[in-house]
């Protein structure tokens, strides 16, 4: 368990004494979380490789690798450097799910490289051309996966031509490897039955740049794909190797309502106060977008800012940095001023990235203090 | 200078070897926004306590005291005690601008009166009686602003009568000393012409209450109020004698928008590399929502997620936690990849909350690390 050394409180037997707003992660629901997702991975032969941008956590990157996750994702260098400790004795093993294209990342995305198998994956010319010169000065190979767009329209290029363009840029470089082809379907939050047509649209992109990749004789033993909503989907994309799903360790408002989880598999919520109730028919929190962030819910953006477990029937309606207004006009027992309860929130995600340590509880009840050790590795 | 230790990079004569997203504040705008408050303050008569949490700096605060601030204005009790260095050789003077009534808040709150003098603004019985008991425990004396709802429905008692029952149960207290009276006006977002009516408003709220406290021989030497809008409008609301500004030390998109300052007085900008142009018309920054924050622009909410001060025509689009894609089919010229751009955020403080350090940039282009020494204290 890792733990900052300064913080006053270490360990609790309660909420009393802990500072709100504060999210406190049940261990159980944690593990069972991670269990599931393994298990439907192993039984479909699919590696998992976890998106670490959702906990940050070298203790919690550390389980899903005891699971059986073949290594892990990161978006920024900073968070594969904070992370490393995670692999305790084996190689380090990790794909950098984001486009390195300038000096600072490409020299530490190299240095990285020496110790620990690096993946990396690229869309343009210029950022491979970069990567492949900090290589070269570094002295060392990095694997590509060359980003595929399936639909999503944010990363990779259009077409099994385009991507084809790319990897063979890869494989005219030194200090570069092809290692196969990336792709991440985030557009697709439509349930099972509904999203047979869009997946069937991801696998027939991959199967036509596989296609073109095996005519070519270009390395596709890697085929990275998959997120958060499409994770337990991922065996209707036959031609995917590994998956990189990161809100599923938690899940929150987005993966409830979207169909895709239930509120009992919610691991992670935020402790709140209540601190006012002096206007009519409302409360307040202490938590604002500082601690909620202003994200919407995706599948019902009018529900409001998160879920209240204990007053289900109240909205949190508006978010100011540290306030959080609840109408509970339509709650049977009000809460009262300085009562604790806890939210889920609609994205758990970037919640996590706003706290210094979260509070690890437990079965029974005992709460140790995590530090998110990644929090803040914008770079 | 505040500046953190471990960093690798303390000093820079260019962006070149800065990692990115980072934040960059012009060391120029930020004194003419201060001097500028400054000297409308002192024009009329008002007191400044500007609200820290924009910047959570103690080097901005101690500029901001420099500069005539007769005190500093703090949500959370985490930042008071962050940014207690600001006040050097003098006492410390503070208003905790939220209401404090769970236990570790209430206990904190009375050792910081042990050597400051401090303020806090309340809206219920139980959050006096809360700090009450802390106070009498703590042997110290807490200054008191009843807080009056003046339209934005957040915190405070609507009527000048329940303001009375509040500032009476103050005076009834032992450890609580009766200073005054808060409000809050952050509902009006109205250019000058067009909120004479709400500020009207606001003036008569404060006018009742105060003929109500001069009958009753209740204390109202302090009457705090205003808002970044709000600010240079000060003076249509006399019964004001001390403002909070927290915005106006750098500005931003939302007070571009809403017409009280214009670009040239935006302080802060974020700076982003292009790491990616594989989609057709679009670029993609290596900024999301974990730098810029999900909030939309108030007074423009379909205008995208910030100004890109180099590429005026180009819209930010969409945010996910680490990308921000960006419509350039409206730039005569496009950026392209690796090239760094900056940005001016819709809101700039939760912004400088998701970073440990920004970047302080000094007439002659030298850079200087400055710590961001209160981020991230929620509690």
């Amino acid at each position: 368990m890792q733990a900052a050394d300064t913080h006053p409180v270490e360990h609790s037997t309660s909420f009393d004494s802990v500072p709100t707003p504060a999210i406190v992660m049940s261990a159980v629901r944690v593990r069972c979380n991670i269990e599931r997702l393994a298990s439907y991975a192993a039984a479909h032969g699919i590696a998992v490789r976890p998106h670490t941008k959702t906990h940050k956590s070298v203790d919690i990157a550390r389980q899903q690798l005891v699971a059986g996750a073949g290594g892990l994702t990161v978006a920024k260098l900073g968070e594969a450097e904070a992370l490393l400790p995670a692999f305790e004795g084996r190689e380090a093993d990790l794909l950098v799910a984001y486009p390195v294209v300038d000096t600072p990342r490409t020299q530490r995305l190299a240095r990285l490289a020496r110790t620990a198998t690096v993946r990396v994956a690229l869309d343009t010319i210029a950022a491979i051309e970069a990567v492949e010169s900090a290589a070269r000065t570094e002295g060392v190979t990095i694997g590509v996966l060359v980003d595929l767009d399936v639909g999503m329209g944010r990363t990779g290029v259009p077409t099994a031509d385009a991507l084809e363009t790319l990897a063979q840029a890869v494989v005219a470089t030194r200090g570069l490897r092809l290692d196969g082809i990336f792709c991440y379907p985030g557009h697709i939050w439509a349930k099972t039955g509904e999203q047979a047509v869009p997946l069937g649209i991801v696998a027939a992109k991959l199967e036509e740049a596989i296609d073109r990749f095996d005519r070519r004789g270009l390395c596709r033993d890697v085929v990275s794909g998959g997120s958060t909503p499409t994770a337990y989907q991922s065996h209707l994309v036959p031609q995917v190797t590994e998956i990189r799903p990161g809100t599923t360790v938690f899940n929150d408002m987005n993966t409830v309502r979207g169909g895709f989880c239930t509120l009992d598999d919610c691991a992670a919520s935020i402790i709140c106060t209540v601190v006012s109730d002096a206007v009519g028919g409302q409360i307040v929190l202490d938590g604002g977008t500082k601690t909620f962030t202003s994200d919407r819910c995706g599948p019902a953006p009018d529900s409001g800012h998160g879920h209240v477990v204990e007053y289900p029937d109240a909205i949190i309606t508006k978010l100011s940095e540290e306030h959080g207004q609840v109408d509970v006009t339509r709650c049977a027992k009000r809460p009262r001023v300085g009562e604790r309860v806890s939210v889920i929130p609609n994205h758990i995600c970037p919640c996590i990235n706003l706290q210094d340590a979260v509070w690890w509880q437990e079965a029974d009840g005992g709460l140790r203090r995590l530090a998110i050790d990644a929090r803040g590795r914008l770079s």
